[in-house]
């Protein structure tokens, strides 16, 4: 069974800390991230099946301190892993590089990446924030990894590449 | 007998290490931090005797290249540990968090919540700037926490949260 | 011989990564660094003679993603290895701060300082973008250091500071 994330922004470190600890006890949610972001604002990530994040991010939808939520339905396992910074390691083949203006088109982009085709994820930019620009890098075999990029995501709001075989250097310095 | 502290603010960097340098020299001053902030300004924070702190500030007032200053008398060893990054870790109870718009009205509020309360320093945030926004979270019995955040700080400029029993899985992620 | 070092500041991360792997393949140069810059920049950094770098510049000028290039001839060992991250350690002696507004000119004062001074390099600001404020610590003895800062470089567009015995406690800091 698929897993649902929830992100959410708030205005204040110390209504974030509040929330994040509110969720934790009223909700059966797994806390991916808690910390705060230049200059002042505060990202929680939270983890559950898709009824409890809903829940979750309801219950504190009409807060004035918060700036902005997003639930992510269907999760795959491996965009769970990236948000604890968990990431595979370069083994052979392409790399393909996909970047967006927005988080909320990058991680979905990234989660239908991850649930059509079979692909790694070797990095996913930490900076997540709502209205921050957002990257991520994927590893597979070239085919996989074309499939991916050119196949099912819609490029218009992203930019991407594709390296069919990267230069060890560079791989060094992902 | 209590320390003071001085936190001085300027906007080149080359200047910066110049004056930290003469303090060290001219004064029985202590050098807490001294570091480059983005974009481009310096942070220098010192802790003496009132007076030797006092007059290491007067001596480098009128520099074209000071931003600001800022003078904090009877300063807790827990607040000068802190702006060492020495904090204490969560044991039990409850945890307050406060965050201020400006560092002059957080560290004064931390000072005083540290010298009337019976509470530890978990965190204070390390961006400290003069007008930058800053926060801390402390630790100790609920009462404790609780007299420290409601009773003798002003709230009108800060932000604060207590939290009664906090989550573990928020405590790993303080 | 000395070598020649090429930054290139590009607009897209996808694109940065692309460029960083085709340079790589088409020209014998090193990888100094690839790195995301805050706010969704991109920084390549090479190093080689200075017709493979000059040649590989030419061959990205045009592309829209592109914000600017920079090619520093004869770059000195010490710029090199400082751009690597790897730097000498204070021994004894004076230490020089060198501040610039932009990158050019703090790089190419740098170098000719190294270039024509017996000093070491302590410290260069990794924050290297072009546009951005940059700067360096060297470290040698007083007549060097201070023929180094005042002597051959155009302090118009600098700041600078010499301090001639430092204070143990400030180089603990750098």
């Amino acid at each position: 069974m698929f897993k649902s994330i929830g992100i959410i922004e708030t205005r204040s470190i110390a209504f974030g800390y509040e929330i994040a600890d509110k969720l934790l006890k009223d909700y059966d949610v797994e806390l991916l991230q808690c910390k705060t972001k230049c200059p002042g604002k505060f990202i929680i990530i939270i983890c559950s099946d898709t009824q409890n994040v809903n829940d979750a991010i309801i219950s504190i939808k009409r807060h004035k301190n918060l700036i902005g939520n997003l639930l992510i339905s269907d999760a795959h396992q491996k965009l769970i892993d990236g948000l604890k910074n968990k990431f595979d390691t370069y083994k052979n083949g392409a790399i393909g590089i996909v970047e967006s203006l927005d988080i909320v088109t990058g991680i979905n982009s990234l989660n239908k990446i991850l649930k059509n085709n079979n692909v790694n994820l070797l990095k996913l930019n930490p900076s997540i924030m709502i209205g921050g620009k957002c990257y991520f890098i994927i590893n597979g075999d070239l085919s996989s990894v074309e499939q991916a990029i050119f196949g099912g995501i819609d490029k218009k709001r992203l930019q991407t590449s594709v390296i069919a075989n990267p230069d060890t250097e560079l791989i060094s310095k992902l």
